[in-house]
């Protein structure tokens, strides 16, 4: 079959640089979105060269023209989002592209963390994630757009290394906190591995119209199973505080907004079980069944270089 | 000769990485700084990670904290800056450091722009850079460390594809504001190259306690010249609208900080001439003279990437 050809908004972000290596690396042909936007950002400017050098095509449009968006759409066959978080429903936009074009054989909007289907229940102001990203679930599906939404576990880099502490992204080095017992089991995704699965869901017709879950069954660890294995990696102990839920909620209280939805996203997956108190069921589907020849990235393989 | 041990502070900056890089490709023992200030840098992080796989040691020192920051310095020959332009002034805290350590037989302070020693007569609000990096001088030179001072042109990416406009990295594609007859000469730096010559001073006899101007004659343009070069590239040619000194600058007024700075620097650079209107002369030395061996990149094929 053909590789389908890929466009990607938001390529030059964390998740989204990511899915650009690895539809080049699958062999599609793919389209980097280069927007207005981009000002003086030379970072992202020489990221989108550096696609170009590996064989991207840069297309420019803009979310605030519909038309270029409409022609941006209508050159490929997949359309893959990875706006960040605080743009999350400037992809109205994108989806009114697609209608209009027409022709987008699957769309992928900026998913990539908890299942906001299930987040129904979620704490402010958090919960403003999964608002918008049910807002752009509910324009696609009145679309009629082929879509799949991609649910990825914790990215490693904010909660493996540091083994899931706030506010620092390195290993703590003598005392870490732990959430109430830490034996709720959380996934854990290499980015890349994000990326990967992620342009591996948009030909195939198993994952048309669902969600496809990434909880590779190694990297389903409770927070005391991370720590063991950082301290087997690093050969110290680590003294352990463990709070109890009641604690830790009322750290929000009176905090920055950043880390208000932190605490009450944290609260959902590490207390709760968010990630994986539920069965995958029939109407979707677990990434690493779908593709077991993918070798997902280990968490202690994840940790190493942080040693 | 043993190459010397070199301590990098800023090494996840614009242009610390490629000292970083070029420190690593020259064989030196290369030690990156990571301070606390990292924070929640995800980039910055991984940055430092991908420069400890390429054999990079990886420091941890504040600059809050002095004994830790001497402790850094000790297991160095050699410490070079590239703090940015809003941390200038935190190099007091290295050069106080350099001193008591006393074992420092080079320090390179941030600075690769505008050399501020002729700048006494520049602008506000965009003094501001040139009177800092003279305090960072001072206190080098009053504590009786030897030094080197590399004074770049333009870093490339924000002045040659834009064809030296303000407010967009990309290439104009109709018209170009030109400044004034365009005929001044100028200094443009591939950033990669500035790393490399920074990184090729260290060792060097003969850059001892001196100023080293990069300023290779191939990328010594005017502004003209180098419209010529993109017109050439991309075969089309560009509406110019040339603006008189007068009217540039009175479009600082008004504007905000950022851009009055901006405004500033490149009335320097582009009506006045400060890259080049003076012999280098006794007291300094000149990058591609010392170091014939390095191939610098030409603009025209810095911008073929942008076409």
């Amino acid at each position: 079959m053909e590789k389908s050809k890929v466009l990607i908004v938001g390529g030059t972000g964390y998740i989204g640089r990511r899915i650009v290596k690895a539809s080049l690396a699958q062999g599609h042909p793919t389209y980097v979105l280069m927007r207005p936007d981009i000002g003086l950002a030379v970072d992202k400017i020489q990221m989108i060269l550096s696609f170009k050098a590996a064989g991207a095509r840069v297309v420019e449009a803009s979310l605030d023209d519909h038309r270029s968006l409409v022609d941006a759409v209508k050159q490929v066959d997949v359309v893959v989002s990875a706006m960040s978080g605080y743009q999350l429903s400037r992809q109205l936009k994108v989806v009114d592209a697609i209608k209009e074009a027409g022709n987008i054989k699957r769309f992928l909007p900026s998913e990539y963390g908890i299942d906001p289907a299930r987040m129904e229940h979620a704490l402010a102001p958090g919960r403003i994630t999964f608002d918008e990203k049910m807002k752009i679930r509910r324009a696609i599906e009145e679309a009629n757009i082929p879509h799949t939404y991609v649910s990825a576990g914790c990215f490693a880099a904010y909660f493996a290394p540091n083994l899931s502490q706030l506010g620092t992204l390195l290993p703590p080095k003598e005392k870490v906190q732990v959430y109430g017992d830490g034996n709720v089991k959380v996934a854990f995704m290499d980015e890349d591995d994000v990326g990967t699965y992620a342009i591996k869901t948009i030909d195939d017709p198993r994952t048309l119209n669902k969600t496809v879950y990434l909880r590779p069954s190694e990297n389903i660890l409770t927070q005391m199973e991370l720590i063991a294995k950082w301290e087997k990696l690093s050969g110290k102990f680590l003294e352990k505080i463990h709070i109890p839920n009641d604690e830790f909620l009322a750290s929000m209280e009176g905090a920055e907004l950043f880390h208000q939805e932190a605490v009450g996203h944290f609260h959902h997956i590490f207390y709760e079980g968010c990630l994986t108190n539920f069965d995958i069921g029939d109407g979707a589907e677990e990434a690493s069944l779908l593709y077991p020849e993918v070798q997902y990235t280990r968490m202690d393989e994840y940790m190493k270089p942080y040693l």
